[in-house]
């Protein structure tokens, strides 16, 4: 239910309306998977060596989209759209005024195990330490108990969410178990925000894409905000970030998360700042707490935290081209530099943990020394600050709090892969959540394109998610046919790099479409592609009549000069005369050419099929 | 002048009008570069050591777009538009019907030198050898003397076309007359195209890109194909190839020649076909060798010839998933199986690098058996051909004849190295030119996005020229947009290659456009981009008013909120107060933290400059 009584003003509009239906050719389908309960009144102390069955158990709905191909067949595809394409029209909607259901409330979850608190204070600067509790004494302290999904995986429980991830990514549980007990993979999954179906950012899985939405004070409503949610995941995005920064930040934000089913990140300094109108100066650390346990209790699945922006590290961003780019860390190197003391989120970092922990909130922790253009890639203060962030990877971890790691940026491709080959270095593998990084500044109104270039590369070098980049990127705040075209053209990064981590299943899709391109089953093309409205518009352009769709040629050749038909010609005149192998065709070549001579060298014989 | 002499009939129509007039903010500009003269005279055979220069010489007029700056500066870059963007309107242009100024003409040029012919032929197979020569005689025969780049290179003469080039890409001269020499690069520079401006092929040198053009039996009429040539190189195609299919063949390509300011290329086999109906088994050498003729003679600078399709080849292709995709590939396969003989391309070779050096033109070798899907990458078909593309550009070079090679295609990302490697090492280095390669196949109407992730990372390997894809591939035939959108997503795949390179000037280009960005020079961030009109539009849709040209924050932010100010901010206060070292700052932070206590602990400071 939309919380009304919020800290902002009433939103002046309702949302009345979002983008509903199936997508062309497809319909939504659901696996059920069972979730078996857990003994709440076991005696065995954690961790225990598997769940126990003896509580109740539920059936879980993971949700798929079936693509219906002419040949009478059908093709599955991960789907990140919710039940907005499960309704066949916007008349079908649930009402957005009450949200999604709340369907993991009613998932049976373990009870709370140890955080494994077993941190090593690093103590090689000067600066206030970050492992001090808010209590203000130094770590060790005896381990609390804590229900997140990393301290769960490290205890051996198997969570509800990672056998809804496992079905959903067609992979074996004890995968997926592995690999956030690891700390290599993250599963955002606020306890609060009950609607969200479960996903996992790590690189063993697949490449994911986030959606960047959210109104500005120049700009949009929360209606709209609302509406770029279900349009951005209905193309794709696996989780969304809400950068409001205008009015109705809480509003904006309570009526995203009441009705996404994915999962949603924000960046809590944004709405620290607004409370103190600007001035970064004013922001204190109890503004900042009070802030980050308010978006906690909405049900935000993880948060961006400049927390790796030291004040020894602002100078050196002081001679680079374009400075600090990034939102979050230029707002905590002004506090930094007014104040001339350590970060407020750096020295009450343990403090933050304990918070985050309580409600299973993930942190992104942010890379506010991000490069801003390509002069500025890999210098001293984007790394100085990564190092950081790997000392923060740490200590949250022993809180029991999943981390990933936010990356850039601008970044030429020769530099790209040592990017992560330092995050996995000094982040224990944490995943690694980037932003592009454009390979080139030269082309804003294409920075989607320039950005999914570098994309594509720190994804195949083992990024685990991409923050997408909009065309409007640089110039102003995206629409949402801008939206589309991000999160498509992310969803095309983040595929390639599935198909060249050699991803079990990646290239089953490749290989469909190719067979459908090849068979001239149009329909099926554009069925199985990432935008079907797109490339059937884009073929109704050039051929628009019904007849077309299932002609075996295309607009490009014309009908009597194609080479897919002539291909198919030679396939079928091959295996007609046996001639599949050299060998063979060498051999008739022989023949032939004795064939040729004895019947008087004529050059022209008819083609076979031609 | 165009010839209506032609072989095709006299066009329908005339072209009226093309787009002419400056690109946003910028004006042509030409450098005067000294051509000396060579004495025709001279007794001493070649090869020379230096050039005489005793002919008389002329002053070149090397183009660039001069890009002017709201701070007084300007910024010179590549450009390939010709006289178009120097016209003010169209009013201005040229008459099209006469076609552009045949300025290399009056250029003077070395006399004929020895092609060098010293070939060994290969005969580790049953197939005809492709060296035998048209006289029937087998190799070596007598050097005989030619007027081509490569065999003017080798004798260590310099051609005006490679000081144009030294000057246009700002290298030492003697670098583009040993890369020619030795293969690495192309001047794609037919004698009787005298209207093109010289450019260079190489992968010491800016990556190069190709839009293809040309009507289909479909649609689009030489009008539309002309306009398609002005429009494309005004945003920067260096080489256009006419690929034309339907009617109006000829006179097409003769209204495109005569008024490109760019090397042309063709695919020869689909006019030859056109001369047979469209019946591959109907197609004879000799048809092909006077249609290849009366290309040259029009003035045709590179020509895609498929000569590496063996026979015993074709089989290995009818077992993929998309068989044979390449038209001309599937022309000379459907030939090859018609008449169980080895392809008249590759019989008849020597022949034809004998015509072609006549004129100068360069060997395009064609990868007709190139991947057409994800699951075809890499396969035997595709590099048994590659290797005998190899074979064959020895003996192109043993002719004195200009080479590179096409590659594919559709490749995933982790197998797009391999292919440069194995290219270089069988081809000799012979300059790469590749149709992306789409790094997935799941996006149709996205595929200049799929193809610039795989060009840009064949190019940082040393791919010299990528064949742009637009978003029509594989759905229908572009139209202008998609002529831009192609062209420029192209160029951005090339240019992230330079700077992954360390191409010497590119990241300058990227330099200037950040100092723009951090400085809130919106004008010149436009004005600096490879599109400016898309990012100024782009900019005016939140941002409308003109005042916001000069505002000192962007749409994304608001005037309050902005990293950019907040950075500059930083900037000011760190060298106000001298704190522009890590030391400096530590120093400092002890200093206030003293100051902090004394102070009474008030934790509110003004902050500079907020």
């Amino acid at each position: 239910m939309i919380d009304h009584a919020s800290t902002d003003a009433r939103p002046s509009t309702s949302v009345e309306d979002v983008t509903c239906g199936p997508i062309y050719a497809s319909h939504k389908t659901y696996l059920g998977v069972a979730a078996p309960g857990y003994d709440d009144n076991a005696t065995t102390p954690p961790p225990f060596t598997d769940n126990t069955t003896d509580g109740p158990g539920v059936t879980m709905q993971v949700p798929a989209r079936r693509i219906e191909l002419t040949d009478g067949t059908s093709f599955d595809v991960y789907d990140t759209s919710g039940p907005y394409t499960g309704y066949t029209t916007a008349a079908d909607c649930h009402d957005l005024a009450v949200g999604l259901p709340r369907t993991r409330e009613e998932w049976p979850h373990p009870r709370p195990v140890p955080a494994s608190v077993s941190v090593t204070a690093s103590s090689s600067h000067s600066s206030p330490s970050p492992v001090a509790t808010s209590s203000g004494a130094p770590a060790p302290a005896p381990a609390p108990l804590v229900r997140t999904q990393l301290a769960w995986a490290r205890a051996g429980l198997i969570t509800p969410e990672m056998r809804f991830i496992a079905a959903r990514e067609g992979v074996d549980v004890e995968l997926v178990r592995e690999e956030v007990a690891a700390g290599r993979a993250v599963i955002p999954a606020n306890h609060r925000h009950p609607e969200s179906e479960p996903m996992i950012i790590g690189k063993r899985f697949m490449t994911k894409i986030n959606a960047n939405i959210g109104n500005s004070a120049v700009t949009s409503s929360i209606a709209e905000e609302v509406e770029k949610m279900v349009w951005a995941t209905r193309w794709g995005a696996d989780t969304i970030m809400d950068l409001s920064t205008g009015k109705d930040i809480h509003a904006t934000r309570e009526w995203i998360l009441r009705n996404s089913p994915v999962p949603v990140g924000t960046v809590p300094i944004y709405q620290a700042l607004e409370k103190v109108n600007g001035d970064p100066a004013a922001l204190t650390w109890e503004l900042y707490r009070d802030t980050v346990i308010e978006q906690c209790e909405q049900g935000v699945d993880y948060m961006t935290v400049h927390a790796g922006v030291l004040l020894r590290y602002v100078p050196l961003a002081a001679t680079r081209v374009t400075g600090i780019v990034s939102r979050g860390g230029s707002i905590m190197a002004a506090w930094c530099l007014a104040h001339h003391r350590e970060s407020f989120l750096y020295t009450h970092f343990a403090e933050l943990c304990e918070i985050l922990a309580r409600y299973d909130v993930t942190f992104s922790l942010g890379d506010g020394l991000r490069p801003g253009s390509i002069a500025d890639a890999n210098d001293e203060a984007q790394f100085a600050e990564l190092r950081t962030l790997g000392e923060l990877t740490r200590i949250a971890k022993a809180h029991g709090v999943q981390v990933m790691i936010e990356g850039p940026g601008h970044v030429p491709m020769d530099k790209i892969v040592e990017n992560v080959r330092l995050e996995e270095q000094w982040c224990e593998e944490a995943p690694f959540y980037t932003l592009g990084p454009l390979a080139t500044d030269i082309a804003p109104g294409y920075d989607h394109i320039t950005s999914a270039i570098g994309a594509a590369r720190i994804a195949e070098a083992g990024t685990a998610m991409l923050c997408y980049v909009t065309p409007k990127e640089h110039l102003g705040l995206p629409n949402l046919d801008d939206v589309k075209t991000g999160v498509i053209t992310y969803k095309i990064a983040a595929h390639s790099a599935d198909l060249a981590k050699g991803h079990p299943r990646a290239q089953e899709r490749d290989d469909e479409l190719s067979r459908a391109r090849f068979e001239f089953r149009w329909k099926d093309q554009f069925a199985l592609a990432l935008d079907p409205d797109t490339a059937r518009e884009f073929h109704d352009e050039t051929l628009p009549a019904e007849p077309a769709k299932t002609a075996h040629f295309c607009s490009m050749c014309g009908p009597k000069f194609c080479s897919m038909r002539i291909s198919q010609d030679i396939r079928d005149y091959a295996a007609e005369h046996g001639l599949e192998t050299v060998e063979a065709i060498e051999a008739g070549m022989a023949e032939k050419s004795a064939e040729f001579a004895d019947a008087g060298g004529r050059v022209y014989l008819p083609l076979s099929g031609a």
